[in-house]
């Protein structure tokens, strides 16, 4: 931004938020007073800075964007910032919280956003779970947002949500719990069948988890070049003999385990499978991990308890990983989420493709390179490479699908 | 805020936007790439920080708000946050631009809301103009702010959606177009009547405009005490004897020329009135500011062209006031809802009561203190006493009204 230089302090700084219960404990010290504020870019010194930044001034850059709507890219925040919308019915592990309680998280998405991307957020957490009413008041809130960022909503609501809004609005609509984690799943798949040797149109895969992610990581892996993939839910494979299956799930069902006429139970699945892919937050008992096939992959991402304890994974599998940071191998959406948005702001992208995703974890899958072994399969978050590469991948691919606006 | 020492900066910069259709225009310049930006108030540096500030450590903060909402207060940044919300319908003197024109003017009010009252601030332009469906949005975005400031939202319709709202939510909601307005003016008129020895309650004023700024400049009048005022819009003055006045403005009538019996013409009730004040946009001629009583008042608040221009008025009248920065005596809102803001929020207000507006209106005018003079009836927005002492009268009224929590 061009008038970022003179940062101005503010000239009465919020009052300090004072003791609070949780004095002591770092992670209650460090959420004091929020994670999040709003801050000019322009310095406003005098009655001349005003007269330009508001009225009159301003008046002149309101009209010139009646006039041509395109001119909001130029003159406005719009272009760079994201809303990070969720009605808290699927925070983290601990489920249907509402909206007060999800916006520690929001605004957690909103910091990576902007110190991994560039990218403004700001955090909306809505008081309606109604599908509809969420669908009309973030098209109702589209004018002020270069792009949504939907977040923790329980499926299978959260389909239909993005589908409609992709549908409704001009801007990128993503939901990161989906899309966030299938990238950065597949970027770290991709390194183990590097490191293992095998070649991703031959294994076999088994998904337990047919939520948001579970349905995303299925989809993107076929994408990729998987053929032989079943997704389990607590009943076992999704296949469309069964008769208790939603819309959502009879549609994947139809796209992988109907393909290979897999059915049973995710024990049965296992046995066998190359790869296994836990995103459900149950437990895998080690007697099915252990007749998984030799030299298999095993991705537990549930939080804070992998489905499968990677010491468990360890006795079976040549490459772990898991979604917490105190093991290698995080699978962490912050990898992907920052990078895809700067990448699709620069471009001005109308929406985020499937060629956007491929080409993001496509984008961090090459940065392993060399340094590629079993204890590390995907990048830290902490690399600098990261959000400049994923956004350099997205706006190029962007660019090929027809989607950029420049 | 405890966490602000350690600004981070972004670990990758937005794009320049690069060359604009404007360029080499100062007011435009200043606008490229926007005024506004989220930032972080905690340094993300390695893998603990993002542990505390978002998985897995932020799961305990959200779990203690799911216990007890009050923890919000603590631990967000929602109670020093305020949504600034438009529809586009009445922007500036531009009138319905729409929402996306609406952006720079929203971005320019939540730039003096950090700056003047240390508020964080976000714009949020309305892809509709409908009466109920802005209602029920600003409803389910409440969860995400602390207060909400209306603007320029055109009349009648801001009337039924700031008091629907304020009946619906817990925080403040404050149009600031007409209380913001009306607090300013109401200071100025102050300082105009100590001058010339005017008493408050033996005054005859005339107000041109029944839209949001007249309907709550006249109300806050008589709050403080005015006995005899009428309010004119382009038909005369609104009393009950006329049959085409929408409910508002009768209601407007019965509480203003209904009690005097005044009628007829904006010309007509000028003659011999003490002090005239303009929020229609119209031109009063000369020949009826001419017969306004000796030594009058006369606030011109329309921008860019008063009322009664300050040549005119000089002629006429001891104290002239307009909207304008480039004239003595600005009447700018500025002064007004960044502090009132900060009063509410620092005791948490439930609401904006009506003594709480007074009592900002009171602080200003308290501070010309000694300096009055004809061209000195309030502060300079730029006095930074400004913030503060309005902050803290309106934290006084709202625990005197009972609106306070803490």
């Amino acid at each position: 931004m061009a008038a970022t230089e003179s940062r101005p302090e503010p000239r009465l700084e919020p009052r300090p938020v004072g003791p609070h219960p949780h004095e002591g404990d770092p992670v209650f010290d460090l959420h004091v007073g929020g994670k999040l504020e709003t801050v000019s870019t322009v310095a406003l010194v005098g009655r001349d800075d005003l007269s330009k930044a508001y009225t009159p001034g301003v008046a002149r850059v309101c009209e010139a964007i009646a006039a041509d709507p395109a001119m909001t890219q130029h003159y406005t925040w719009v272009p760079n910032t994201v809303a990070v919308v969720t009605d808290g019915t699927a925070v983290l592990g601990l489920g249907d919280i509402g909206p007060a309680a999800a916006m520690p998280v929001m605004e957690g998405k909103a910091v990576l956003f902007k110190q991994f991307g560039g990218v403004d957020a700001v955090p909306i957490c809505l008081d309606t779970t109604d599908t509809e009413e969420i669908i009309e008041t973030v098209a109702r809130l589209a004018p002020s947002f270069g792009g949504v960022n939907l977040e923790d909503i329980s499926a299978p609501r959260c389909f239909e949500i993005e589908d409609r809004l992709k549908e409704m609005l001009d801007i990128p609509v993503f939901h990161d719990d989906q899309h966030g984690t299938a990238v950065v799943a597949l970027a770290a798949l991709k390194g183990a069948l590097r490191l293992t040797g095998r070649d991703i149109g031959s294994i076999r895969v088994v998904i337990s988890g047919a939520g948001a992610a579970g349905v995303a990581v299925g989809k993107i892996l076929l994408e990729a070049g998987v053929r032989d993939l079943a997704i389990t839910d607590r009943k076992g494979v999704l296949h469309s003999s069964r008769s208790d299956l939603t819309p959502v799930k009879r549609a994947v069902a139809e796209v992988t385990a109907d393909l290979t006429g897999r059915q049973g139970s995710l024990a049965e699945v296992l046995d066998g499978a190359d790869v296994y892919i836990g995103v459900s937050g149950g437990t895998v008992p080690e007697e099915d991990v252990a007749r998984m096939a030799e030299g298999c992959v095993i991705f537990g991402l549930a939080n804070p308890t992998p489905e499968v304890l990677p010491e468990v994974a360890h006795r079976y599998a040549r490459v772990v990983a898991t979604g917490r940071s105190d093991f290698p191998n995080q699978i962490n959406n912050v990898l992907a989420f920052p990078g895809i948005f700067r990448g699709a702001f620069d471009t001005r992208a109308t929406a985020i493709t499937e060629g956007m995703k491929l080409a993001a974890a496509d984008a961090l899958a090459d940065l392993v390179g060399d340094d590629l072994a079993e204890d590390f399969i995907i990048p830290s978050p902490f690399d600098p490479r990261v959000g400049p590469a994923v956004a350099t991948a997205v706006a190029e691919a962007a660019r090929r699908d027809g989607v950029a606006r420049r």
